[in-house]
Parts: C-alpha cells; structure tokens; sequence
C-alpha cells in the first residue's frame, strides 16, 4: 500500500527538464508581436520546466528539488536559450518534440505521485499531485503569458493523458505492485493516450448541461 | 490572547468546499464561447473550493488538509460536475446558492484566522490569512479563466465581507473570549455584511485621490 | 563559502516594504477605467510590497517573515493608501520614487541571496531566489491586474539588474568576502543598473532566431 522513492537519475531528471523548458521557449517565441525579449523566452522556458516539479514541492512542504543542486536551473535556461535561436531547426522536428514532451509529461506525473505516495498522501491526493507535477509547467506558462489556460479548453488531452497515467499508477501500487512497474506502466499510459489524441485528433467534450431533463419533466 | 484550533467537523468542511466548487463551475460554464471543456469546468470548480484552504496550508508552511484525506478532491470534482450537468436547476437557485456562499466565506475565514493564532501568528497576519482563506478560490479561479480578479473591482464585498468577520474574532480572542464563540460571531458578521451587500448593493467607493488637496494649498 | 544571515534592521525592511506598495498602488491606481476600487489599490498595494518577500519564503519553506510581526501588513496597506490618495503629490516625485524603488530592488534581492545562502543552498538557486524576492511583487502585481508581465517585455532591466546584483553577491561569497560588504556590493550593483537603464533607455534584445544559420547551410 505504500510506495518506496522513485530514485529516478538526475540524467533523466535534467533531459525532463530541458524538454519542457525547450517547448516552453518555443512556444513563447510564436508572439513575435508581444515583444518578448530575450529574458523573457527564457523566463518562459525556464518556469515551463521546472513549474511543475517546483509547485509539487511546495505543496508537499518540501525544499524545492530544483534548488538542492545547480544543474536544474542551469539546464532550464540553456534548454531555453536554445529553444529561442534553433527555432527554426526545432519546428521542424515538431514531431520528435511532441514525442519527447508527452515522455516528459509522464515521467513527471510518475515523480509526483510516487513522491506523494511514499510521503504516506492517500491515493486520490496522490494522483493529484501527479497531475500537477505534469501540467504544472504549462499552467505557469500560459498565467505568465497571459493567455487562457490551454489545458482547460476543448482539444487537449494534457491533463487527462496524465491523470490516467498517475490513476494507474497509484492503482498498482496500492495492489502491491512494485513502484518501479508501477511508475513504469503509469509513464507509458500518460505516453500512449497524449500521443494517441495529438494523431487521432481526440478531445473531450465540451462541457454541457442536462438539458433534457427539464423536459422529461414536463412530458406534456 | 491565544487561540485553541478550531475542530470544525469534516462533514462541515466538506459542505463549505462543496458549496464553493458549485459556485464556481456555475461561474464557469457560463463562458461557453471560450469553449471550456469538461475537464476544465471540473479544474476551476476544483480549484474555486479548495484553493483558499490549499493556500492558507501553503502560506502557513504546513501540508494542505486537502492533501491528507481522499475526500475533499472527490467531494470538489463531484460538486463541480453537478454543477456543470445541473446548472439550470442551480440557476433558478441562485438565491439558496449566494447564501450557502456567504456562509462559506465566513466559515474559511474562521477556520484560517484562528488556525493562524493557534499557531502563535499575530493579530493582523491572523486577519490576512482568514482573508486569504476565504477568497482565495475566487482569486484563483479569475486566475485560471485569465479574467480580471473581480473582488477588486466596484461592487463586491466579498474580501471586505471576510475581513471584517475574520478582524471581529481576532478582536474577540485577543480579549480572551473561547475561541468557538469568537469563530461564530466572525462567520456571522462576515455573512451579514456579504447577504447585505448583495441585498442592498452596497459598494466601496472607487479609488480616488485627494483632488482638493491642491486647491486648498493655492487658494487664488 | 557560506553566508551568514544578513541581519537587516526591521526598519530598512519596512522602508523597502512600504516603498513597493507605494509604487505598485501608484501603478494600480493609473487604471481608472477598470473601476478597480479602494480596496482593490490596497491588494494590489500589499501584494506588490509583500510579494516577493513571500515568494521566497515560501519557496524556502519557511513561514512568511511578512506574517511573523504586525508591521509589514500594517506598513504595506497604510503605503498603498497613502500612494492612492497622494496620487497627484507623488506622481510629481517620480524621480525620487525611481530610486527608492531601484534600492528596494537591490535591498530584496540580497536578503534572499543571502537567505538562500545561510540555508546551504548552492549558487545557482541562491540567484535565483535573490531574482524572484526583487521581481516577485510586480510579477504577482501584473498577473492579479491580469496584465502581461512587465518584466518580460522589450524595455525593462528589472529582472537584469536583480540577476546581476544578486550574482555579484554570491560570487562574492564564494570568494570568502564578508557577507555584508558582498550583500552592499550586490545591491549598489543592482540599483546603478536599474537607474542607468531608466536613463539611458536601456534595453535587452528582442528575442531572435539564428536566421542565417539556414543559409549558410544553402549556400546556393
């Protein structure tokens, strides 16, 4: 029922990292008319790779990871920098980045929710925490670019790929499965169904109101 | 001069909670141009209820409550979608609903400002933190749906309604009245000041600087 | 290597405090046509003041210092106030208020380098925490105004001149200088950058893609 620490290496941490700053800078660099200079992109970046990973910290009441060692910050504006002058390499390689980041996504949301489980959270927090380890980064993106929160709105799977992946995961794991499989199996899922809606084009439905009800009350 | 903390019952917490993710999946699915999908009515229903009290945890340096037990999730996520599925019912009941609301504020100020003095806080950082408590969702949720904050625009009392229940019961613990019956008498006045303010329309002036000031300095 | 605390008198603190809300009251209260009211000038006052002290305690994992006395909310909203109806007098100082503010920059962001420091962090993260104590309060002023983030933007060294200073600081103490000769070091750093960007319209770079890298590899 409970789970050990994921002891992901820092290698994988910081390539996480360096992913989700890369598309966070990408991203910004598209608002050519808002006049983002440099800092700025970098900024982006920065907070779009580490948002996640920061915020499950403070929830959990925890130094943030990513101000134990030099080599998260360091990664996360290289990444950005990066992102902001190859532009133009990188949006062409838009597929292998989308790849990557749904990788990301899950290995983040597995971190969280592993994190959370061996610090004795309940499953249901526990998933919770996962999802915002994941979609964290792209949250405190969009808030500081001042658009709508892309997650929130018809035709993304962001946070749903990463709340089945982290449900998954605290499912197995609170039917003894050892966390590595566990984080495993969850990365994977979160994996498949991001990449699975961004080809098939899947979205939920928007949101919608029992509208019929009113008239199965009143049959005439 | 110090106060005990208040053990509310979980069934009450619950429904304060409830009510708040209601109120603001009700608030959100009015923006059906913005195309906002199931999942993101649930994600600001969420966080309407539950983010004054994550905050409060946040700023108080101690792990949310909402984290501890699998209930507050299931019971915000669930209130959200009844929300969203039932808004037509819930509309013609916006009567029921603003006081259940009012009540609400009143009760996460309470239990903000005395679990700030429990804690050994001073009287204003009590205030600022019952304040925070009660408000805190309705920030967030402007927040996540990129709107202007609307306590502070003309018209509401919301933080007012809060700040001045949550300043009568730090006024009434420091002159070493129980901490139950100072916790009741700030619910009430906070949910006073609210009911009437919508009742009456009652508001706060506009900013405005002291124009005559100069006048008074050259008199002709 | 290490830093010891620097034992900032309360009333510095408080100065810094009082002249950031001040200054981000005076901003607020430039919106008249948002109709943003008298207690919404004290918020965003407070929050500006407040802000990024807050931030970086709470990153740090320590209670808020603004929550441990009376004096810093007291300080904060009796200066955003005293900003909102004294418009018109301070808005005639807005040298004056330039360089107190410029100060208050480098004063902030050498308590958190230093903070960040005393508590073992390494390098890296010690400037970081330095950048957002200084940048904190205009970043959570703009994002409650629901404004893009000046900081960001083409024109403005803010976040540069808090970077510099507070890097100055801790490389300083990497090399065994006094921590309050690094700490007056660090923030004179600051505060000269920050006026001679204000002087001299300094500004970043535009964000830019490595254009000519493609044509070198077409070279026709």
């Amino acid at each position: 029922m409970s789970a050990t620490v994921l002891a992901i290496p820092l290698w994988a941490n910081l390539l996480a990292v360096a992913v989700g700053s890369l598309q966070g800078a990408l991203f910004a660099s598209q608002f050519r008319e808002r006049r983002v200079d440099l800092l700025g992109v970098a900024i982006i970046g920065t907070a779009t790779g580490l948002g996640g990973g920061i915020l499950r910290d403070v929830l959990l009441g925890q130094l943030p990871r990513a101000l134990q060692t030099n080599w998260y910050l360091t990664v996360a504006v290289l990444a950005s920098l990066l992102g902001m002058l190859l532009q133009r390499v990188f949006n062409r390689l838009v597929g292998l980045i989308t790849v990557l980041d749904a990788l990301t996504i899950g290995l983040f949301g597995a971190i969280g929710a592993t994190t959370a489980l061996a610090m004795g959270l309940p499953d249901i927090p526990a998933v919770f925490v996962g999802v915002i380890s994941a979609v964290g980064g792209s949250v405190l993106r969009d808030l500081l670019m001042n658009l709508t929160i892309a997650m929130m709105h018809v035709g993304s799977l962001y946070a749903v790929a990463a709340g089945a992946g982290t449900a998954v995961l605290v499912a197995m794991v609170a039917f003894d499965v050892p966390t590595y499989i566990a984080a495993l199996t969850g990365t994977l899922v979160t994996f498949v169904i991001r990449l699975a809606a961004v080809r098939f084009g899947w979205s939920l439905p928007e949101q919608r109101a029992l509208s019929r009800l009113p008239r199965w009350r009143r049959p005439r």
